[in-house]
């Protein structure tokens, strides 16, 4: 066993506290990363608010780091390399969805980055709220030269989050897309659709978006508070992206989605209604999507090196994690804090 | 005004009555049609069942018959041409829909073949179980010669309404199909799949429908009450077109769905909810459609006429329409009751 140190969560209410992290020795096929920069998700606040306090919890799910070892199979890495981790750290392998690189799909279930089981020793994984990680090669990426370690840690998680359903919907050039919600999400999608070369807006409820939208590279804001501007979009987005995470009807989103176009919300929202008539008037489509598989995590970071494409972020010192908490759960941020991680030493 | 014979509702649960029907005299792009055989759908049971008795109800809206008269302006049909008329008579023309040849979509509401409202005089449209129609010419289409008139009718509902969402899901020889629910909707989704050239399966609850399955061009039957059969069709349909009208969970059969594939469901079954991981895990998609656009419907009659597709009919007299929504009502029919109008002469 090898011990570092991070950011225990002790109560749903609590502050995070400073505290020793053990990792497993490396097997063969691991790599050691001493992490950089870790962002700040809002699942990790949603993990704060259900921790029941039977296992230890360390958030943290999307970093950027150094490799300080590696175990005597690794071939993709070597001591010294700069490299990412995102949420999943391992997979079955083996079933359908793990074959066609989907891992995030795992139908065995991925194994989590932090509050997961590892699948050969079962104990629980803790996170990237610490200076060290100990992760399969397999499962981390090498970070593309030009990429800013801090700015690319979000890409992680939100990044490839956002990029899957832009892939898969086939966004390019003759592509008109919105995105619903500009927070950490929203912000990457509009990046990422607008790199890919799509016509991109946003969609709002407050106008004064509108600046912080074009400097996005979007076209400018669909005002989803004003019926007549609603009104004048319908129809008109072969994709919109909806990281909008509170309930919220589909209504008004379904009804600007043009012919034939789809609605993607993302994440894990529980159960969702729709009128049929919203989806049947156009044929449009509802999906969802979260997280990524390898193939796609590694072609995104390549993507965004090259597009130079990354998070917009506010990076404090680790030991202010409680601040970032308060501050993200009341939407003060621009657009993804990040931990840097280096006051742990 | 003109005068024709037809089969009146007088009430939500009375026996149809024959009786009367009155005719607009043409207007100069109207053509008169002499209806031979008018299809049962499911919409004629529900209209019946809805039926206030503040206005007339003559129920049959897919139809075909003979041109008898032309107004001065008509110059796609001649008296005796062969023609065939669906759920909608009228649209405003003017609205992105109609422009796009989706008429179906209509903004302003397309007139619908009975129950709806006259665009020109406000009168309520009276359906075709009647011996006589009068339509716009542009809503009526050619009935293209070896299709036999009365397994033709269905096409004009039913067909069209599978025939959308396979031909906009781009279904073919690399698609693979399922259809849910074998009746008069489902029957015409596996016969035009399977001429799309689609693998196509049924999903049923019961097992006895195999050999229909067979028959229709299937590969076979998914039973849907058998756990296991489920969990070994996971994942394997690129579109599933679920033509269940009653209540029912989505889950099952959206994990039919292989990655990036569709759920569709026909027609507006009101509020439906799906569980967002159902949707996530695989990018799947929930879709509905229902009806269809003139371009499409006058496509989709070619296509069966040249692959020799066409419903599955047990032919009536119109005098034992009431016989015909009994047994509909209780599933008594291989797959759809098309009435013989000529007994009303």
């Amino acid at each position: 066993m090898r011990t570092t140190t991070g950011w225990h969560v002790e109560g749903a209410a609590s502050p995070l506290r400073r505290g020793r992290v053990e990792r497993r020795d490396l097997r063969p096929d691991d790599i050691a990363v001493r992490i950089d920069y870790c962002g700040v998700c809002h699942t990790d606040l949603h993990a704060r608010r259900g921790h029941a306090g039977t296992t230890p919890l360390v958030p943290g799910h999307e970093f950027t780091g150094v490799v300080t070892e590696v175990g005597p199979d690794v071939t993709a890495f070597a001591v010294g390399d700069p490299v990412a981790v995102g949420n999943i750290v391992d997979s079955c392998g083996e079933c359908a969805m793990c074959r066609a690189g989907q891992e995030n799909f795992c139908r065995a279930f991925p194994t989590l980055t932090y509050g997961g089981t590892d699948r050969h020793d079962g104990s629980t994984t803790l996170g990237g709220y610490s200076r060290e990680y100990v992760v399969r090669e397999a499962f981390a990426y090498p970070l593309p030269p030009g990429l800013d370690p801090a700015a690319a840690a979000p890409l992680l998680c939100a990044g490839v989050t956002v990029w899957e359903p832009l892939r898969a919907l086939g966004v390019g050039p003759d592509t008109r897309v919105a995105v619903a919600g500009l927070g950490g999400l929203g912000h990457l999608a509009v990046k990422l659709a607008v790199a890919l070369g799509a016509t991109t807006s946003v969609i709002s409820r407050s106008p004064d978006k509108e600046a912080d939208a074009r400097r996005l590279g979007a076209r400018g804001v669909v005002v989803s508070s004003d019926p007549a501007r609603l009104e004048a979009a319908r129809d008109s987005f072969d994709v919109v992206i909806d990281t909008i995470a509170a309930p919220h009807d589909r209504g008004p989103y379904l009804r600007l989605v043009a012919m034939d176009g789809t609605l993607c919300s993302l994440g894990d929202l529980g159960p969702v209604t729709v009128e049929t008539m919203d989806l049947l008037v156009g044929r449009k489509k509802l999906s969802s999507a979260g997280s990524g598989g390898r193939p796609a995590t590694a072609e995104m970071l390549r993507f965004c090196a090259q597009a130079g494409v990354a998070a917009d972020v506010e990076v404090l010192p680790s030991a202010r994690v409680n601040e970032a908490f308060d501050r993200l759960a009341r939407g003060d941020v621009r657009y993804r804090f990040v931990l840097d991680l280096s006051d742990l030493d």
